[in-house]
């Protein structure tokens, strides 16, 4: 027999993500929207108070604000429930320590990036890191963006260059070539270097390839829209719900964490 | 200080595996090159009785034929040692009795290929497989090969879906499209698509992609030369010494597999 | 001193493709939106009548329908101009005919996809192909599409395909091979080979590799979105305006065409 | 009928590629061996002197060193033939003088690669450059070599780059962007990017990529062996076989280039 429908609350649902998760909410049938709210006192237009959504929710959604998120987090402490999916981002550590007190309480799913693809390359990433000698393969980054993107290498990438680093327990900093300009010299064993494209729309690529005499491993990822993080939020909502309290992650969710 | 390098002795040494792997050995840092063997009375030429080379032996790496590698995992088991990596294909299932028997009384690593990294691949691909909705993440393997291979998808492309089919708990018979050509209706959810590319002397490429709504995973191999073989051997020789007794893969070797 | 604008009327202005066709003339500077029609008669909401466009016009950029486009095109011919951009697919044989009868008195730029880059591909492959042996170079053309697209080979790689084999001086249909499974034999020389992903989300991938021994040469195109469909019929719009009457195509407008 | 095959002198044949190429032209049923020498009076082993050799060739090939090439093609052009296909590289102005010279009397091809792929590639992306609007279109260029390589970009890299520039008749150095790293800022229209790995034995990949909104072109080639650089050669001495005075690249042999 079916399961009956997780029954969500979308918090921060004006907001551009706020109404793209009760869309998607709406067109998941293991899922029920069971209610809409922004800030705790606006109400109509499809949207009802804060206490009102709460009590009919077997998880919330929340793309809001970090004061927000961390208010929201410990008013389901207090209240016991119901367990958090929060997706925004810029926490101070004020906030961040609400979440995390509040975590000991209920079970809160906390992510920067909800791309379920992202995060498994990352995982994964940090694997083969850990397995492949450093001395025999050469780990590299490429990324390529937009040409409205001002930064290089991306967020992403150096968070790939930190799941290298991690794997093979060195410091980023330590070994990251971020350029290779005119006379290089031969390459370092351990050197983690990145390569930066720019150009037309490109929403954003991402690889690590590992490098050794007579084979190669690439491990990438290419987004195309937001559509991403929706079905990333959604399966972190389906695996939150009924969880032990705790803090956790999008590699959780993916099963790539090894938990005592 | 450094540990005493590990004492290598290489079986089927006249064969063409034998003599990369006397010679990676040899330029190893981490192995010494104890003795050679071919068959076990041959002698001279650099080569000893297999008696006099196992008695220097920490590990066996041994690249000859079923018969011979079943009869020296007996003959090793019988003096309690060493340990072996068995390189040799095409096992019956008489030999394969021998070898899972003596894996009772001393490590053995046998694998049907030593790259690290299409191993690795395999590996990853199939967490990958077990962690993404196949409702959500079309499966699509894809390999290309030189104009003389004559069959289609290869060997390692199946190995690709078998790990796919396994990590989603299918039978890959049950879900494989191994061509798409005509009308074809939409793609079902859960297929494994195969695509093949044939030309020029490309040595071997495979690669899995995850394709979502707005996101693509690919997880990807090219194979150079066989170096990468002799890279793997040594790696399981390694991996091997002083490892109690069992039977175990490259993916034991890697890390990849999760044992009690 | 800058040119002053190309004076753009927008016809099937009602359409899809009108639309945003008239969206990307007003943000082009080189360009200036005259007048846009839908039919001969309606008018209101923007739209004028088809005389009181044609009579400010210097290009017409036209997606309607076939009908309607041949219509336009004999009375375009009629008045003397302007010239037209057609963008209408589906024509029959009577109205190719009124297209190529109206092309003896103005400039036609007529296309099935007015994507520079695809254009650009389909013509950077058919030199290749002439100059590149087909006994030493494999030619194998590789496509991409989402889950929901039908047939296999994309309409794209069928005519990458014709390019591979019109450089060559052979019939596509004695050289294609269209899926490869199970026994195949060595790869002959001379076929095109081709190979097909359908997954998630993929608006539209296509490679043509050639691939000999030792090297590999590959051409690629990849489709974001339909943006590149209005760049495509601007370039073609510029490039229109003061040409000699000739029925033109995509090609033509990239330089790709050599013409006495 | 079948031609008789074109009979080819090998100079410089005692070299590296001197050897590859009488191997390749052994094999090769359209070629046959005429003759070998090494120094014009070096006999012997296969090898004779220079005259003899000279009197037996419809063309030579010659991968020897600057002077010894601008020697034979004086000594060639004095004789009135044969044509010449010349590999040898570093040549200083003297020595190239004496080659333009020859080359008023004799066909001479000269090339510093005959990759065949490499110069087709170039050819292609120098079209794609003048075709495509700079405005529109960023061209990035990625170039990945084995961890031995001690500068960067490639040299071809930065042909590829002159290859860009030359189609949109600007100077590399007022457009190169050789490195992004921290802020960046948005790309500016024009810019022509370079992105690098080093990494385990790759041989040698580069592409060029232009990016639009909404799609993406990109020309790519990935090298295996020398055995590429052989084939390059022979098609040259195919070509250049009864060819008029002059000289001539490899796009030349690929017709890439157009003469009056």
């Amino acid at each position: 027999m079916a399961q009956p429908p997780i029954r969500i609350v979308v918090a921060g649902a004006l907001g551009r993500m706020g109404r793209q998760m009760a869309e998607a909410v709406q067109t998941d049938p293991r899922l029920a929207l069971a209610a809409r709210f922004h800030r705790p006192g606006t109400v109509g237009d499809g949207l009802v108070s804060r206490d009102e959504a709460l009590a009919t929710a077997d998880v919330v959604i929340d793309f809001s604000t970090p004061a927000a998120s961390a208010d929201l987090a410990r008013f389901c402490a207090n209240r016991g429930g119901p367990g958090l999916v929060v997706g925004s981002t810029g926490f101070d550590s004020a906030e961040l320590a609400d979440i995390a007190d509040a975590a000991k309480t209920i079970p809160i799913v906390r992510s920067g990036s909800f791309s379920l693809g992202l995060n498994m390359l990352i995982g994964l990433v940090e694997q083969a890191a850990r397995a492949l000698d450093a001395d025999d393969w050469d780990a590299e980054i490429f990324e390529a963006h937009h040409r409205h993107k001002i930064d290089a290498p991306s967020g992403t990438a150096l968070m790939l260059g930190q799941a290298v680093a991690g794997g093979r327990g060195v410091a980023l900093d330590a070994v990251a070539r971020r350029v290779r300009d005119g006379v290089t010299g031969v390459r370092p064993p351990g050197e983690i270097g990145f390569a930066v494209v720019r150009g037309g729309s490109i929403v954003g690529e991402h690889s690590v390839s590992f490098c050794a005499d007579g084979e190669l491993v690439t491990l990438s990822h290419a987004a195309g829209d937001r559509i991403m993080f929706a079905r990333g939020a959604i399966a972190a909502a389906l695996w939150v719900a009924g969880r032990p309290p705790g803090q956790y992650d999008m590699r959780d969710v993916l099963g790539l964490n090894a938990r005592a």
